[in-house]
Order: C-alpha cells, then structure tokens, then sequence
C-alpha cells in the first residue's frame, strides 16, 4: 500500500477503534459481565475492513463520512457477533480468535452466547438513534437497518452459516460453496459498501458498490482458503490448516492452490475496474490490491 | 374472561398464530434446517400475549390493528428467540419447553443457536420493510425498532439475564429481583405495549401504556414464581419446583406464598386503574384479570 494511503487505512481504523470503545464504555453495574465480553470481543483487533468500507464508500460517494463513524461501527458489532457464535462449543468450538482465547474461553459460555445477542442488537439501537437525533433522516435509517437485517438473516450470514453447517463432512460444488461463501462472508460486505451509499444519499450508485462487493467478497474469501494453507500462526492468530483438518469444502480443496490464486485475482481485477465508476478512488483501489496479498 | 371477551382473546390468537406461520413459510432449500427450527418453536404454542397487547393499545388508541399483525408478531419472534438461547445447555439447560422438547433436544445445538439468531433480526426486516411498503410511516418504524432493540439489549432483556445468571446461588434482594425482572420479562411487555400506541400514532398516550406494562409485567412474573410452586406440569408444559431445586431467588422465596399473592393483586388493580385512561377498553380489563388467575 503507498504510504499516503497507509497512513489513512491507520486513521480509519483507529477512528474506528476509538469509536468501538466508546459504545461499550458505559457499563453499567449488574450487567457489566456482559459489557465486559462484548468489549473484550471488540478491542481484539482485526482489520474492521467492514466498518472502513461503510466509511469509504460514504467517502467517495462525496458523503462527510467523519459523522457516521458510529453507524458505520454497526457492521463490525454484527461481526464480532458472528464469531463470538462461531466459535462457541455448538458451533466451531475455537479456542482462539485473532490470536487471543475466545470469548467464552474467558467468560462463562453463557455470557458469551448474550455478549454476542446484545451485538446483534445493539446496530439496530444505534442506527435508529442517529436518525432520532438528526444526524440521519428517518428514511435513510430504515434504509440501513433494512439493508443490515437482511444481511444478517436466514438469507444472509446466518443462512450461510447453516449451509456451512450442513455442508459439514461431505464434499460440495463449487456452485454451492460460491452460494455458501456469498451469504455467510459476502452479504455483510456487500452491506457495508450499499450503507456507505445510503449515507450518501447516492442510492444511484449502490449497484456499483453492489458489483464491487461481490467480487471483492469472494476474492477475500479464497484468500482467506489459501492462507490458512499458507499462513502462520502468528500472522494469523488462529491455528492454520483447520480447515483441512476438518475435511472442509474449500476453495483450495475444490480448485487447487493456483487456481484459487488465479481467480482470486481475476475477482480483484474486476472489483478494480468497477471502482472506476467512482471519483477520488486511489484509496479504495490500494485497499482492494492488498486484500488481495494480505498475509491475514 | 367473559365469553364475548374469551372469542377476541381466541380470534387474537388465531390471527397471531396464523401470520407466525406464513411469517416461517417461506424455507430456502439450503437454509431449510434452520427455518424449521424457528418455525417449530414458534409454533410450540404459548399465550401470545405479548403481540395481542401490540395489537390491543393499538386498537384502544384508536388504531387499524389489524394492518399491523406482522408488526406485532415481531414481539413473539424475539420472546421466541429469548426463549431458544434461554434452554440452551449454556443456559438453563432447558430439555422441556411448552410441553414440547426444547428447540436444541430436536435439531441439533448450532442449528437452534442460529434459529434464535435469526429471530433475533428478522423483526427488523419485518417492521423496516412494513415502512418501505408504506404501511406504517418512516419515523414510526425507526421510532418501533428504537424501542424494539433497547427492550432486547444490555438495558433491556439481555441485560435481565445476565442479572439472573449472576444472581445464580446467591440471594438476592427484592430490589434487585425486582430490577432483574423488570429487564428480563418487563422489558419486551413494556414494549409491546408502547409500540401498540405507537402504531396508532398516540405517543402522547405511552406514558400510560408504560405504567400500565410495568404493573402487569412484576404482576405477571409473581404470578409465574407461584405457578412454580402451585402449579402442574400438565398445566404449565415445563417441570414444577425447577425454582426451588436450583435454590433461584424467586418473589415466592422472597414474599412468601400469601404476600406475594397480595403484592400481584395490588399491581394488577394499579393496572386495571391506569386502563381507564383509555376508551373501548373492556377487553384489556379483562384480559388484565385473567394474567392474575391464569394457570400456565
């Protein structure tokens, strides 16, 4: 990434951080447990790619993106929701996430399960008080939690995560896992890049964000298969080769290494191109060549 | 009840039941699994109690109620969800609900967990696309998901059980039960009953409808702590003395059989009188009543 561009990827994220703090900085006294996991969650790091591109497609959608911080936020609490429940006995049952023990490795199970329902909440909270207190209009409001319900739902990130589930121990298609991939990591993406453009009040433009997201979506998933083929522990803060390890249907295992790296950089290409269609772009462009050469 | 009432309360319920089902109706192939588990839990019965009081502030405060069934489902959708997580073996390891097995004893453990997930955002897909199909106006949806998600969060339901599981073995005072159920239960009937009023678009009547919720919803939980000691599991669907066996601080282990019977008396003749405020109000009189002798 050039420097420039680095040094505003920093500034994103820690406005972001920063903000993330904030939401769970009042905890109040008999609830603390739960405040306490979900801050826990929340401060692990990550690279809040999703809250950025809410931000950034505000941004080059010509949106004064520096006053929507905390909505933009509301994207990165329904993920860190989404693996706080991921990681759960029942679910995966990791031990590590972002190269600290899991939520429930360090709060009881059940605090864990409702740190994560109270994130799963809490966006829907946030964004209906922005438009309470003008910051956004009504309509946009129901436009946002319209958007990001939707994406988490039976025919989204959940829906994902239950083909996941049941795709367990068998081998599936790759049209199947495109689906699987396209909802479980790809709906909350695509979210992110459509919200930034309702904040703008460019809903014109949203089809773009739309495209871009799609392919920007699944080349960040089959970078994801290659490194757990190819990345270490400490770059990744998760134990590598789980996925094999689980005779998991990945894009590696159904393509191969090469082609998985092929394709992955056609989808990239092609998210390049799209972006195009926006002014003020050299930042957005940086981000998507290095989600593509990301070491985690 | 009296039988004109009796034949609402059953019509209530039959419209209620009626919209759950189509509300579940429609199970993507792949996310099948998933759907089922929502839709059996959702069906396993219940008073529908919540969604009828949407619907009933909403006709006393003059409203069309019967535009509004989906909108006032979405209460049954959380408590439903509430209720998956709250059996779960992390929680209260629950194996009966509704005299039918728990959601987790009939599909497997991450399959309910995500069922409960997904009830947990579907209502705000519902009410969010009940504004953008015109039914109900932008600010009254983003007005209805503001109090729907707070009634949910760390100050609302969550936030009750979190109190709950870490008042577990310990006693606890009556302050602080009546704290931890004014979240746990309180919070969503509280709810319910301020959204009927802001459906009807009458929020200069919330204020009675919030007194009136916070009477009817202590009431309401007392009575369920007597039921654990007084009732049947015929009656209840759920094992009698569970309270007791877990050593849990309940108004009975607190009050005492006969004080308690005084005390939800008391708050449900409070109730009775904050209803004169309103018009038509026969039916929720009566209804009002009968929480106080009901048997399950």
């Amino acid at each position: 990434m050039k420097a420039n561009n680095q040094v505003i990827f920093n500034n994103y994220q820690n406005e972001i951080n920063e903000c993330l703090l904030s939401i769970t900085a009042d905890k109040p006294q008999l609830q603390k447990a739960v405040c306490e996991a979900m801050e826990y969650s929340l401060s692990a790091g990550g690279k809040r790619l999703r809250p950025m591109l809410v931000l950034e497609f505000c941004r080059i959608c010509g949106g004064d993106y520096k006053k929507y911080v905390e909505i933009a936020c509301c994207i990165e609490l329904v993920h860190t929701f989404s693996l706080i429940h991921d990681d759960l006995p029942c679910m995966d049952n990791d031990d590590f996430r972002r190269g600290r023990p899991s939520c429930h490795k360090v709060y009881p199970e059940s605090i864990a399960l409702l740190a994560g329902d109270a994130l799963n909440t809490l966006p829907f909270e946030i964004i209906t008080n922005k438009a309470l207190d003008g910051t956004i209009s009504f309509e946009t409001a129901v436009k946002l939690v319209n958007v990001l319900s939707s994406a988490i739902g039976v025919n989204g990130m959940i829906g994902g995560q239950v083909i996941d589930i049941e795709a367990e121990n068998r081998k599936i298609s790759l049209d199947e896992l495109n689906l699987l991939q396209s909802l479980k990591t790809g709906a909350l993406i695509k979210a992110s890049c459509v919200m930034g453009c309702l904040i703008a009040d460019r809903e014109d433009l949203i089809h773009y964000a739309e495209r871009y997201a799609e392919n920007v979506g699944r080349s960040f998933q089959i970078v994801d298969d290659i490194l757990d083929v190819e990345g270490s522990f400490e770059e990744l803060g998760k134990p590598i080769g789980s996925d094999k390890e689980s005779e998991k249907s990945t894009y590696v295992s159904i393509l191969g290494l090469e082609e998985s790296k092929k394709i992955s950089k056609v989808l990239t290409d092609e998210a390049l191109k799209v972006v195009e269609n926006f002014d003020n772009n050299d930042f957005l462009k940086d981000v998507t060549e290095y989600l593509l050469v990301r070491k985690n």
